[in-house]
């Protein structure tokens, strides 16, 4: 498979190329894998943070706020409904609604990564479908995990095909341990690697030579590899991933953008010093201080966080401290 | 407070005495907690599986019919959408009509206990809502697990006081670390215990001193503690558990209520027997096999198990033998 | 097999049944499974603490100290170099003259079970018979450890076998996942317990339903269950244990000996209410504070208690606190 | 401070700045630190196996013979006596034995790192000075790890800063979570950083974030450190490491230098290729199937493996086939 570049709006070639995945755009269920190509994935997405008033509901405006600003940076596109979403707080409604409205004010040539997953397959499926209706052009798809002692790699390899047979748009495999439990096991990695729909994974566990080597391992199928953390971006480059989805975007996008420029053009030195100085960060608003954190960054850099749903809470006053000497010992406040 | 054991239809002084709660079932907002009593939630409950269909519909016919054996068994109530209804693989609309259809059959006298957990509070406390005007007793609310490290005694006491105070029934937390990763804080129940709505924990996790502890540290509440597994039930019971919500009842059902009398009579050599034969097909349906296994023991037991929805996958054929070897091997097949 | 209890100086019948294993005492390397008996296990043992000066060498006048209170205590005997003794942090010399001086001191009819557990089968092998010469009446062998992911069955079968058929006395086994990493797996205890110098488990991980099954599993070996902690003594006794080897008892000694009174009288309700006041100050001393929240304890109760070696530091004034605040609630202090 | 190369034998002005530590050498005590430098630890080792006879007597011959072999391989050293060596199976005399062994074979200018952590200070201390005095150039000192639950930063920085303080040599710390079930702790190893005995640390956990954290962190100190296995090496020089302590270097010690070759000279598309191919061996021979598979994979490329100790147990038939398709599958066999 050949990978090819999707510059909506730029490259006629491309679009042609590419008719069956933009055919979805038009409605039409003709899928990825009917042109034997990969959907070019490479590049930074920052999984964005659903703003909400203070009473919980989705705040639309500000949402668009963000949107307008995130236009600025040189993203490949956009994650909308991954952990930092804050998706298991949302309806199905409100899940689709978000992908709408983004889809509305990103510019055609920008990826629109959907989360889709949900803990049954038939229940996947019908939200895939629904993501893709409103606009999404890839559906990025968590592991269920609540019966995690039977999502073996059987299990799993039956969930992602069945969703990845119906899905209308090219689909992402996700494993995210952090928060489910489970890691995707490297086989069903690699098998799923050979389905035509399914054209990537996104890995926050990571573990750089799991990495490594389920990079080695796909490389016939042309899969690609997004690191799931800006806190090991430049090493998952190093060992052959193609970009990175990243919390640590939503605040700092332009300066994991500049990693991804450095490590693309083999700036290794530079790269080093910058992707230093954003592991503390990175960690403050991912596995420390997790999505409470991330909106409270969001602030001080110019953007609308907001309030968390519940049972999520607010950071601490002592947490918040935490939080701003994580970005100020690294120069970033 | 006072423990009354509610007997719905048969004591007149118990509906007087539970008006607040029984006010419920005529769609009167009082809550339990006005009455100053705790409901008492003593004895053993099946949590339900949901049948389905070949196409993973819900089975209601056959659902009927498992109702219809369970109550020649002298359980104190039944649990709907409990981990092994499969909750997490329905929609809301169906959790709800699973609950409708069941109290529907249920005699008045058996608690009708709902799963009504969600990740955000708010979707609890709606789901909450539904559940007690679909005819739920009592709300058994799971911990929200996904963003597990922010998952704290701060978080999940204002969660479940926050649902707590909006229930129209009374509560019973519900702590299943295998499927969630998380342990609710022992800090967090004895602070809960206090709570008027709050009635009982079903602890799933099994760590009988932690079980212990918690009796010990919310008696002055008269707060109910429930073995969440066939497994330690006798165990449970002997550190203060006032009963049990056991998977295995759903196949072995007289025999766990056996156990159950055995040790509320103070017979502990006889249930010490029992017990021992019943760890290993407890194992079986539950943590080894899961609910697939559940369901094909049922089925061996004359109840409908059925299919499991997508992605749980039927047992594989050794599996199946194993699951066999455990129940025969202890002289139950 | 028939379980005859040793009571040396006592009953000459006894010593005659139990000639194989007496005959270690007086140096012959008759093993006790040729009278193809058990020694009784049954009771509660202090897993004696190792006192040191303040230049961290052992203190030996206040070991015969502690043990001469202890000589007043219903024990049925001392474990000497369990975790609580920090035999990790004694030379082999040490352990062995540590075992030496408390035999000295223990009158004949009480069980002296020694540490003898090395990450070698060989060292193991060795420690076992200079434990036995040293005057060891058991050998409690812990799994070895270090390399976790190559401790399976097989490796642990055949160690624990190797070790058992040269050992000149009963071996105990010893499963402590808390510090070792590793739980002895259930199909390896069964298999061992079928060996005639094996004739028990302390089982400090606590899982009940676990220690239940195990009894129920080798029952027909006369296999003896230890529980390995005073804060599930009660359960493990209801589910079939026969004793416990509790850190607990170094500080509240009668107390534990009157838990397990209760217990095998069957006065469950007493038990239960000296069990829920046991399990606060026991998880202090253990899990929640360790080794030197135990010594500390010690002091407070009139037993010698003193410093631990480095690493093990002294407690903090809060951890102090906290300690003693977990014995006063409990109405100890 | 400033890193100088030590060239044993070909470099006079090394010798003489690193007076201090050559003293060590000829017997003087006088500490690395005098000299204010850190010696250089950059590039390769294997931390090398122990062979043993049938017998499971250490087999100083067949050692022998390896390391004539590894002296052929542009190694900066070896180390000795870490988990690849089987120390926990090792006596103290052993240990040091095989230290001495070593040095009389390797050359002035290699670097022999020998493992001289115990659970206790005071045995460490006393080790490190043996391991010193029998020729080892550093101690490479594990943290202890079997009181778990208090090995936290406050103990871990009391330890190592006493075992440095008296160590003739120069301490690397030893971080190998999948065998202690411990991380050293971020916070303890920047504290000991500082420490100017205290010139590495070898990490074997693979998390790639706090590799670079470290890395980041300990800038100031000149703090060096090494990957501690071969399947995160490219990755771990990407995000400034300095080198590899490789059980894979056992076998394939040429590929894992020309790992080093390439990424220290900036050639990653190549360094990529090689390290992709040496990932799966390298899982083989370490947490999939451990030293056993170690050592049989040296027996395939020319080096004397030989048996392990017991508990470790030789490999199935099975696991064989699997160690040799790991190799096979990347093109090594």
């Amino acid at each position: 498979m050949q990978c090819v570049r999707v510059l909506r709006g730029l490259s006629p070639l491309c679009r042609a190329q590419l008719s069956a995945w933009t055919g979805t755009r038009t409605g039409t269920r003709t899928q990825s894998q009917v042109a034997g190509t990969r959907l070019d994935l490479s590049g930074i997405y920052p999984p964005i943070a659903t703003p909400f008033t203070a009473e919980e509901e989705v705040d639309y405006p500000r949402l668009e706020g963000n949107l307008q600003k995130y236009a600025q940076i040189p993203f490949r596109g956009l994650v909308v409904q991954g952990s930092n979403g804050e998706y298991p707080y949302l309806t199905e409604q409100e899940r689709v609604e978000v992908v709408r409205t983004v889809r509305r004010s990103l510019p055609d040539h920008k990826l629109l990564m959907a989360g889709s997953g949900c803990e049954s397959t038939r229940a996947t499926v019908q939200l895939t479908e629904k993501m893709a209706a409103a606009g999404a052009d890839v559906a990025l798809v968590v592991t269920p995990c609540f019966y995690k002692g039977k999502m073996d790699s059987r299990a799993l390899i039956q969930h992602f095909t069945k969703v990845a047979d119906r899905s209308p748009v090219p689909v992402v495999l996700y494993s995210v341990p952090a928060n489910t439990g489970l890691d995707l096991p490297l086989d069903a990695v690699v098998t799923l690697s050979q389905h035509p729909n399914i054209h990537g994974l996104k890995d926050s566990g990571g573990d750089i030579s799991r990495i490594g080597l389920i990079v080695h391992k796909t490389k016939s199928q042309d899969f690609q590899v997004l690191a799931g953390s800006a806190g090991f971006l430049m090493a998952a480059y190093c060992v052959g991933a193609v970009g990175g989805v990243c919390a640590l975007a939503n605040v700092l996008g332009r300066e994991v953008c500049e990693l991804e420029r450095l490590c693309v053009s083999g700036r290794w030195q530079e790269a080093r010093v910058l992707q230093q100085r954003l592991i503390e960060p990175n960690a403050a608003v991912t596995r420390k201080l997790g999505v409470p954190a991330l909106k409270q960054a969001m602030e001080w850099f110019g953007f609308h966080g907001g309030a968390c749903r519940s049972p999520l809470q607010p950071l601490s006053q002592e947490e918040t401290l935490t939080l701003r000497k994580d970005f100020s010992n690294n120069g970033w406040l």
